[in-house]
């Protein structure tokens, strides 16, 4: 019963009884809905690039004991945290937008270790529990969404001090066989277009939040859900009936919020249930993974630089010294980021559970670099577009009879570059820095796996402060007078490195 | 038969016979197009802030004899041209949007000096009708939109060059009482909503491209103009028949492409026709003043900050330092925007006409910041809004039985805060960030008056870099062996400023 | 006895029995100080611009009813305050160094007002005595500096907590006919240079701290005051005979620690004594026109612009499109520096004395940019300099028979460019970036009139947040459901500009 | 015979007959020269670093059969080349300098794949004897400086086109047994601390040029060699006695020239002889490796990092938002750099001569960034420092008897911190932002292994721009009408990841 083609995943998603709703009313099928179904099509060329390219997007997995695909793999080896990030460039380049999938990968990666320690302190049994429920997973070759980020309420309280008990996603029931919880997750990226979603706490708990202490698996189609779609810049361009004027009308996201009233988990879906202390544990080994998979962003980058190189070539000005500077400006922020990300990737080393487990501070200096440098990139792209891009008539005018010639007339620009490329190039650009997938571009560069002063607050922990302290007081002289430097070199402490992990490693 | 107000403004426009075409049908009355109609509400705004502040937007004029509307005004001092940055930043703080309204006052400003140079080298008459159809203006206070932007076609090809010799506005017929002239504006902003058009040439001409030097005044609705209008990001989001996914329902920008087909002029509106060698003044008279308009942004940028403290505050962060800090840099940045600005127009000197212009070098300053600041700003605001600026549902979902208590419930954040504001501020953020104000606030910000790299040309051309260099030898000693600072000093020469206007000033 | 030359200037030098200590000993004749010289140099060549530029340097005073140098000069009009901009600029050019000359020109124009704001309030006659002491300077042409910056002791702190009650000049002694004053001011910038001494509390006080409320005017051999010299990179090379490997022999900066140690103040030279309260006041107007009196860094921008363009020329790269690219980058920034800080100077208003106060917020805004941009300039110029910056042997290689000639050789560049130009060039870019110079070009820039952070908090004080606010409720409908955009801006209130200064001015 | 400590090393530079030349003279002893000595020092710390952590600086190598030290060691795995970037991080860290022995390092890995390359393409035999030479190195332990640089004369002429053809070093006879070369280079980082010189050509190369195709091995000491110390800035402070001012007295740089004044080479130190089609091979493979070399300078870094924290300390405001925001920015910055180096490193594929070469894309990434953050860490940890970094008086002042105790007095800040300390700390920091260390931690981070304009050009050259383009016209819509996401998809070429050699490693 297994998925094998991007066909049969589009497949497996019809005909399932999902509350979604869009524009204020029920979708029937979302799988057939103009706005949704580019997220749809983004998630199904996974699938595609797993058949076109199984070495980069699947990898033989002992927890299968067969192949499976990349996105469902528990890691084991810094070589496999790599490819991860090879696989994202590759289909950020491929689609243009948020491809939806790595949630749950990080998620899966998250929970394998977390599972495994918490078993360890406490004698429970949610790792063996886990990988069973991965294992049916990579056998059926599902999507796994993850659902993290509560709505939250009023940032300054606690969950179980805010005003509605269920603003933070909790445990309202336990059955013999289950719990049943309530709740609603924010910004879910892709669920509507998976098969099962991850349910985790989204931040650090204390004893008097324990019922919020709650991770799952739970049917997308669970009873007792409901979808909200989340309006994006342009969306209803979808809707007009022509594919020009989306900019890119095959890919797009999706997020949405999720409603969780009184869903019912049964109790072999449950990896962890009160167990408060591991909360942050989880939220920062899934958000360390997930701020360096933001190197998806760079095949974005890939994209954006080559449009704005082509408008350049269309408007006759590519061999243009200030367009070419431009372009490698471009190209230099695109690779800085994924410097930083892959780096954090190869700087993986093994888990008590056997996964690998990337570098936390290369990885949140990369998503640091994400909030920033894509928002340049646009700038740039911009630049390079010229103002044809905020002031081109609407594809409907194109079609006219009336106003149709005179654009074509006036529009014409480089000798052998017709208008119509022109126009699909800049309504790409349109699309990535101001229109729908700008929202995955942009915003979600921003905010997706943490604001920038999240990174921050982990830089800041992660950067050894007094050992840095330490090294500028011995060269200063200020421990003791230095008379010499080869006898105060000589009685140098050991010698610290950027983190312990990479100095331990360097012993190794 | 003057307008006075705001309301007779746009019961002016109503009843024209227009040619105006979006999403590929003719508009029966833009006025009432739902679409275009906060554009005309922008202008509208000039009228009703010179109704409701006197001193602000309106002035007493030697030209009419009496108070005009400052957008009309042939500056008459330094003070004046500082004055309409003033209103600048006000309407840009009132609509959020442009204005559209800086293009014709510009104009007029560069027009008035120009024919008067062209007149005294040449002995032509376009001074005396020039002022002679600015006070037709000023006594009606009519709308004048400029129409500078040709559509350009091969940018690597000079107007008689082109493979269409309609790709620049050009005289195609001559009669005894006038000219006919044919072409295409692209990126008109603000001209359905104008009265008058001041047709321009758009860069340096040479004497084959004699026919292309023509600057005159049109009717909006005289025959043979087409009106093709340009899309926005989230344009159809108002048709949609709510008001709160707009983000800011009242005002707009409008841009669209004119097209002059075979439009007559009649003699006593060309200011220019055929004296190629002035079309490069003109244009960077108009340039001139033109960049430094573009502090009309401060005004968005007033907007875009208050909203993202705005947004900080129902988020229940506005205490946080880094959230503070973020503001204090938002607010450096636009007041960096506006110093340069109004310090290019309080540096204006008078022309041989008599009119003033403002200094060139802080002028291009001025825009080249805008083209940065803006983007910097607009990714700061997003900071502070939150992912939930992007995945927000649409507004008929807050008022569906079935999501809209849901959404009341899940999307209550501090205490005292309704959900409908939180959401109508973070919908202002998209409008001015992602949706139809981003265009005015981002990419216009960009390209209009000049893309960045035509600033870099100007500041290049007016840095004055071999005084520069003379300062540097003297002190290094490379001209002369240097014994004495004294007498060293006292052989020097009387010591360049940056730009010659202002060190002939430093004197007066 | 008045001044009226440079030489005059150096001659009133002379003679005076100051304690200066340098390198561990006392200086015998300032004047003859190699180290010491350049900074004299720089203050004199105030004076020969008096001489040779009289309507930049110098102007009519109504308060001494003859022409003044403009140093000495109290404010008469917004013109005049532009007017020492100007000044600055040039003498910035000239010199390529900081001139020292601004502090006492600002502590003249903020004591001015203060004085009279406390007499208004309290009775007191300190306005009539400080323009007696002025119309004195302004006779006899002297030199003034500013004491302002107290050692501090711990910053978290008062003055009365301080474990040394001396951390802060305070008043250890009341006599009939004047007070005693002790403690030390540190950085202190032109002094030893001077004539008088402007002594002023460095920060706002509380009524415990009312001892260390002391103005007073103290000549600069007043017995008791002691001056330490401070250190600067590269400043021994004006030791070494050679005048090249400086860089810029003619002219230098000076920092010293001044000492008080029990400093009798005749009565007639106090202008604050006790009113603690207008200490925050006098520090606030003070650092407002002095934070915009950092355009001078413009004129050393002009020469660190003009050595990186003269050093690409002997490169023979002068003519690359990334050379000239940041070239217009230096100046881009250069002249943004220069718009804000003579935006503020054009915006002064009157204040209660009479004399004109620069706008607050622009004066942030201008020295913020100086905190940040002469770095970037520096980097370029170190990037168009080349790695020969760093490795040129020293002057008396040059001179050696053995290596002088192989430096002959193996350093000639393009035809024509002798190898001691080349040298020279990159000596003076090596003193504004890492040398002597640098102190002033770089460090003084980010600290001096207050750290980044200082204008930072107040430009939170003066952005006026609730008003931005306001705009963007309005414009997003929270306060209110908008139906009509007319009847909306009807309602509207008065529309907050930027600032309350120039709100009212826009009205005026 | 072999060095084994870093005492042995120190005694093996003893009583060498080397020409240097420093301040005009000759220097009897290099290793006793208070302006050398620190430059010694920093590589005798290469030997000790072998002594204290041997996993970290020194490696097993199939080439020795035994342990070698890792500077001298050819790499035989992407973890070796990885392992060169995490001792340069450490020795940066225990340095705060430039420790002079990359270049050797890097050298010997570029000729070691260039020297197979040219003898499989023309049947020579220079591998073998590169071997043999590489050998003789790890057996005796020896430090191998590189000569790349040359003087280049008129940038605009290629070698054979100068004036004076002792420009670039050239073969100026040929003898049985050897080559006779002439020429200087410049800007030589650790020549005189090293034992052997690897000579190589500086550039691309023609056919005329061959004479100028040499790369050779040079012991030090050979006859004909002149060294003319480069200066630095503070670098006369070494001699003044005290070691407070010198900020670093333990560690400093070292820059040359070397003139070869005819210098005979035995033919089997000749590594390429005319081969002038491989000069631009060796040199971009020399580059590469020496671009992500530059993550030594986050050694350097960190040292700032940890003086700014701890004089933010002594001044008491560490705990002010906007410090620790400032220290945040710094690491974020820092560690940016080390991510692109470090995965250059990892990205490393082998060549044909069997050791590994580091990917080049983000090779030039690293350095190019390494071009601009330093600057702003230095200008942050100025900020950091406040003004007394450079009001400082000098180390006698606080021996003096006089000035000692008023120092004392007025300079205590925080309780528990001593004067002295604060003092240190901040000469540290002017060491490495002004003084003798800015010039390794900031100029030679800008034109070190190639000045910013050059990593630009090769990221250009390997952006891969088509590939991007493709891209882009295919989601576009421009290649073919797109009907089919799913269709589209299936027809895609074959997915071009950013660089050749990463795509095909995805697959391996």
């Amino acid at each position: 019963m297994s998925i094998r083609t991007a066909d049969d995943y589009i497949a497996s998603l019809r005909g399932r009884t999902l509350e979604v709703y869009l524009f204020g009313e029920r979708v029937a099928e979302p799988v057939d809905h103009p706005v949704i179904r580019p997220s749809i099509n983004a998630v199904a060329d996974t699938y595609r690039l797993a058949e076109e390219d199984p070495e980069l997007a699947s990898t033989p997995s002992r927890l299968a004991g067969t192949r499976v695909n990349r996105f469902l793999h528990v890691t084991e080896s810094a070589e496999d945290v790599v490819m991860q990030n090879r696989m994202q460039r590759r289909l950020g380049q491929r689609t243009g937008t948020c491809f939806q999938r790595c949630v749950g990968m990080d998620a899966i990666n998250a929970l394998y270790s977390v599972t495994f320690d918490i078993d360890a302190a406490n004698g429970t049994a949610y790792h063996a529990r886990f990988r069973s429920f991965v294992r049916q997973m990579q056998e059926e070759n599902l999507v796994i969404g993850g659902a993290m980020t509560d709505v939250k309420g009023d940032r300054g309280k606690a969950p179980h001090e805010q005003v509605d008990p269920d603003l933070f996603v909790h445990v309202v029931e336990r059955r013999d066989d289950g719990v049943v919880i309530r709740g609603a997750k924010a910004h879910q990226t892709g669920c509507i277009n998976s098969h099962w979603l991850l349910v985790m706490p989204t931040m650090r708990l204390g004893p008097e939040d324990a019922a919020y202490a709650i991770a799952a698996a739970v049917p997308v189609e669970a009873p007792g859900i409901t979808y909200i779609y989340g309006r994006q810049s342009c969306d209803s361009r979808a809707l007009e009936g022509g594919e020009i004027d989306q900019g890119n009308a095959s890919f797009g996201g999706q997020e949405a919020m999720i409603v969780f009233d009184d869903v019912f988990v049964p109790a072999r879906h449950v990896f962890l249930d009160g167990e408060y202390a591991y909360a942050a544990t989880l939220v920062e080994r899934f958000t360390s993974y997930h701020r360096r998979s933001y190197v998806c962003k760079t095949g974005l980058g890939d994209v954006i630089i080559g449009a704005a190189a082509t408008i350049a070539d269309y408007n006759g000005v590519a061999t243009a010294s200030h367009v070419r500077d431009k372009l490698v400006e471009m190209a230099h922020l695109n690779e800085t980021i994924y410097g930083a990300g892959i780096a954090a990737s190869h700087e993986s080393t093994p888990t008590a559970a056997g996964n690998y487990q990337c570098d936390d501070m290369l990885a949140n200096v990369c998503k640091h670099n994400v909030t920033r440098f894509p928002y340049e990139l646009a700038r740039l792209a911009q630049d390079l577009a010229g103002g044809l891009l905020v002031t081109l008539p609407s594809d409907k005018e194109f079609e006219s009879p009336v106003t149709g010639p005179l654009l074509q007339k006036y529009l014409q620009g480089r000798a052998g570059v017709s208008v119509d490329a022109r126009r699909r190039m800049l309504r790409l650009i349109e699309n990535l820095t101001l229109g729908r997938n700008a929202v995955g571009y942009l915003t979600e560069s921003l905010h997706g796996a943490g604001s920038p002063q999240a990174q921050r607050v982990q830089i800041q922990r992660l950067m050894n402060l007094e050992e840095k302290k330490a090294l500028a007081r011995k060269l200063a002289g200020v421990d003791a007078a230095v008379k010499d430097a080869a006898a105060e070199s000589r009685a140098q402490e050991p010698g610290p490195c950027c983190s312990p992990p990479r100095a331990s490693r360097s012993r190794a």
